[in-house]
């Protein structure tokens, strides 16, 4: 596997010294003056200028940035002059015309900004920020509708290279997933160690080629020999590593978003599917690709229903089952992380009662966590259920529980009116 | 250096082995579910096949294809609606609204087609067939307009990497740099080693790394003492090589595009700034860049003037000093590549007599070459002449020979009359 | 895979533009001064003159640095007195006075001059010569006995590096196989594509990683569907390449040592043994691995017997099949391609007429060809038959041929007699 | 640079994973084979199960699998005779017969056994036992003979790969630096890259390719302005980086020896000399090459003199002086740390005081240390003046220190004897 570094331009980097000094224009001049540039004659300085200052500034010149950028808006008048022309007369003078006036100056900004080696992920920093400041400003908000558009483009799933994490991996990309991790907390190289290293643990990431240090989301999975209840145990401190050959199921136990700046660019669906292409290629002995998932809503929904979570082991899988097949916000499941794997394709499994005995375990959900399953063969269909008629598949037993569960409230309904 | 290679997502590659069946639907309705799917979970086989069927199509299915495309075009009416109720209320959701209308659907087709591995360079590939197409079928310049708009975006100068070229380079990287020579014909293995693998030569590549075999454009260098005054003795079979250290001149005497697919998306001129800096600080002794370039269209403009070129090769150089500095098609220089060096900050530095004795060279120029300087310290403040004034800058001799040349003709104007 | 060159060290290849002036000392004083010296301060700069002296040298003065290797033999006196102190007392310190006694200080300086980088290629090149003097020079045999020594630990079996070489390979490792290639020549790069770039070829070799560029010894596998008994149609110009998937033999029908310089110091039987098991891994399906092998010997020998080579097919596979079967030198098979693979525990498969149409097959064999088949799980006890009992293990059809054969000639005798 | 794991083949590796089950064979048995096979038909399986066992043996079974080595020695009366028959006749077959006899079998056994993947670094550890074993039983120690022997051959100087270690290097490779730092203790990770990712600080070590994810030697060096005085404040946590263009001098503040199997072999020399080399011409403002050494032996040799530290720093440095210019063991200094540097041909440069303050500083020394300079113009004659006649080459001002401190004793004799 190509080593993630070499996908960083080495001519860049070392160009990346000739730093330069300071520029009298405001930056919104240097904006200006950077879209009315031919070429990287003059603009390379005009864009690093920009994105030096820009790191630099505090939040409220951060702001103000983004403002600017609101300013760099469609011309409603040009454009609607422009589709009138076009409506007359569909050349291609005229469909040109309508182009640029559709596209506002800040998506060619961004893209003149980009020309600077580690330029993207400044731009990606950038829209982090953006984000933080659009909820208090909503004007700020369409400014985001076109970095997202643009990242969309970028992030492009066929620009995207998957690579694996192991512990030969580099330390600056290792410290970043243990900083990302954001389901089941990395406390130290020696615990990410035990999370790489063993034969019968694995991690993937994607990658952009423009940001070969910077995970964009990884997945890291175990491969048991049967499907575990348990993610302490998964991950627990002695256990003996399986030997090769001996696992039959792989287990994805979490899966992590590393670029709040990359939010709403959906990168999990292609990781899972190429993950589960790519395991069962090199292990073939594989038959079973799961998920061990929290259930991160089910006591804020028991909450709402006014439903206890139950101390029973038995009656927390049923109450849980009851949630992941029947609650509903919209159309969609209630439960985000529900919503993510079944829109990717995969059912309902089984449901583990004790499964996640920490803090934020107990806390969202009594514990509980349900497997979902990746059956190669069915993905597809399933998604097409799930997206065209909001169908929510499940195992048997799981449908089991579900009813069990609506049986039960059933009752208590029919004797609370009594 | 990383190598090239090594930007291909291994497991993409593997990946692709997996091909499958025939699809029973229309590619027209391949296309509006691709459209309309979310995500890669059956996006990715749509596409494949959509992918497939072109690359297997006969011209007329091709063309049939970018008509289908053509239809995927902006909805003129929903566009003004959507105008008008932006410049109402600029929220967020009519914003968003807005931006979905102005975009064509086809440019969403395109970037979803591209999740697909190895997308890329075909989607690249399917733009020179447009091109071809566009020609003749002038509605299909609008499809033409997008792909350019996409692939702007997609080949943004922050995502080329520079690599060089080396006899160390994988053969089948260096057998595209033989086929895309365009200036100086590869005649051979042996040739393109002579122009690889001597310490006094460079080559250099723009690369995507969603197509890291393809490179996009390549300069070839020769580092030479003096600045000289023809290729063919720069290229000579016996010659000695400079030994490293005796070089204080870098000569850029080729420069090719290699992606028919990416015409209009300028790298040129990043591409020498770039080996600009780079050769200097690698061989800091290089005081001096300078090209040896052809004069493509001397005679034609020569003819266009009723002028013969000269045989004498103090005369030639006159006219061609004369036809530099002054002949013009609009503001632009009438000689392609003066626009675009000039464009680029250089200056016109010296003009050379039977400095191209090739069959191709005599007939587009007498022979005539010319050398562009770029002066690190002045590519700025000439670019700005340039671009700003359409002043052509040019060394004091050059300026001499244009003003002998010039001189003459009023003479002979002069004398014609009498 | 990871790429040759990364193998050379960076920083050694930079650091050899220092090369430095002249040194007065005689080649002779240099040698004794470096055996002297202590580690790399002074060193370094020795061997290189040393070595830098060698590679301008005429033919002459290369003998003459032998004939001084010669001189730097073991002193028998101080090496006997050393047995006799070590016979007495197998102390530490007399053993290490022995180990010192009996080792000539050509092995040492040896050492010392491969402490300059890329000193092991030089050293290579060097035994090359000596090879080559030491047919008309016998004394400069014994300088032979360490260099083969000193190269039998250098490249030991632990040391080499098994690379796959496809079309992506580099450009300077592509043009040594195509310099290499002992048994069918490949005429232009245009060859050498058609033998890497489909997927039903492959090509391997060793390297040692202090020679990244140098193959030591490659081989040429075609896959392909059932044993192949023409190599001219194996590498027809024109050919449909076999589907991946479609074929179930490995053909290895050309191996070919690169270094004159390594002569005796055996590769080949590992080479085989681990590209067997590379294939098996990567292509399950396939469960044959066969040669297609030239008889090289077969008419020198027929000649020896006062045989003709017959021009029918099937009377020329039954003498071809004697001959392997039966032809010795010493205890040894007569022809050197059986030795070799005999050895290796292959099996005398298949005898193919008309195999080889080129102008050396018909002169060395009359066109034939044979298989020899490696069975892994039999390769063991094949080569134990062989090694201990010089048994030659042939399939039943050869048997038959080869039994035809001597049936017919002791009726020829026979009727001869009469 | 290229990425250390990309040294280890990647074929060898998988190929690994076949492991084989028990041969019944005692381990002499297995021994005694091997060496009597031919090629690698056999011998690889042999090998691996004798190395299989070591791995998994106890020390009693280790130190047997020693003793049996020691068995196979040279038969000295086999290699007087092969002596005396040269004498005689000093042809090839002689000088054969004598080599073979010269050398013990377990030399050709060690030699055998790395022909298994991954033996190398397994017959370095075996060493590491061996080295162990022999402090108590001499008769081993002539086994370490060879062992010392073939490993002097195989980590040849021409064979190592040298190696920046930096942040972004793979954290298996991270972790040994970590483990075998042996001067200034690494404490945490956080440690670590304070150490490497500064723009101000370089890490290098020697690798070989067999063994490419185990450093051999590796130096940390700090580049600041000035040569500096105490190792605390050259570690400090909370300091701000020297930004780049400002350093003059190159501080080699740790060289740590990683492998006890490689006890003898020497490789400080050359990694200093090519550091040096290195540094010089990647940032050529730096025109000082340092150490910053502690003074292990310091206190060691003031209580054989009798002689108490002194707490006064001026005091402290003169005896330092005194004690690194003058006091001997044997011809060599008696401090093993400048016997090193003044062997590879730095000079005295500068003694500080209060430079160490850690527990171990102070309890060797007071808390000194001292600056041994590189000049890279002297190396050769400073090495030539301490090698031939054993000056030690000191600065001015330390020489005036270690004359005051001898000026001061000469009084105090005076003193005592009146």
């Amino acid at each position: 596997m190509p080593r993630l570094t070499d996908l960083l331009p080495p001519l860049f980097q070392r160009r990346y010294h000739g730093a330069t000094g300071r520029d009298p224009r405001s930056t919104e001049a240097l904006c200006r003056d950077l879209l009315s540039s031919h070429g990287e004659v003059t603009g390379g300085e005009m864009a690093r200028h920009i994105l030096d200052r820009y790191a630099e500034a505090d939040e409220e010149t951060r702001r103000a940035f983004f403002e600017l950028l609101a300013e760099f808006d469609v011309d409603a008048d040009a454009l609607a002059e422009a589709v009138r022309d076009y409506a007359e007369d569909r050349s291609r003078g005229r469909y040109q015309v309508l182009a640029r006036a559709a596209e506002p100056q800040r998506q060619e900004l961004a893209r003149r900004l980009n020309q600077v080696p580690g330029a993207t992920v400044r731009l990606v920093r950038m829209r982090a920020d953006l984000l933080r400041f659009a909820r208090e400003h909503p004007d700020l908000e369409r400014v985001d509708v076109d970095f997202r558009h643009l990242f969309a483009s970028w992030f492009n799933r066929g620009f995207l290279v998957l690579q694996r994490i192991t512990w030969e991996s580099p330390a600056n990309v290792l410290e970043k997933i243990i900083a990302y991790e954001a389901v089941h907390a990395i406390g130290s190289w020696a615990d990410l160690r035990r999370r790489l290293e063993p034969p019968d643990r694995r991690c993937y990431a994607f990658f952009h080629p423009a940001m070969p240090t910077e995970p964009l989301i990884f997945v890291e999975v175990a491969l048991t020999r049967g499907i575990p209840g348990s993610v302490q145990s998964l991950l627990a401190e002695g256990r003996t590593p399986l030997p090769p050959g001996r696992a039959d199921t792989a287990v994805f136990y979490s899966i992590s978003n590393c670029q709040p700046g990359l939010a709403g660019i959906s990168f999990g669906n292609s990781l899972i599917k190429q993950v589960v292409e790519d395991i069962s290629r090199e292990v073939p002995e594989i038959g079973n690709f799961v998920t061990l998932s929290p259930i991160p809503r089910l006591r804020a929904w028991a909450e709402e229903e006014e439903i206890d979570l139950p101390e029973d082991p038995d009656e927390l899988r049923r109450v849980a089952a009851r949630y992941l097949l029947t609650a509903k916000r919209g159309n969609a499941p209630y439960d985000p992380v529900a919503r993510f794997h079944l829109g990717n394709g995969a059912r309902v499994h089984e449901i583990h009662a004790g499964a996640d005995t920490s803090d934020a375990g107990i806390r969202q959900s009594g514990g509980a966590m349900v497997n979902y399953l990746y059956d190669p063969g069915r993905i597809a269909s399933n998604h097409e259920a799930f997206a065209g008629e909001g169908r929510v598949i499940a195992s048997r037993s799981v449908q089991g529980l579900a009813r069990a569960a609506e049986n039960r409230r059933a009752r208590q309904k029919e004797s609370e009116k009594t």
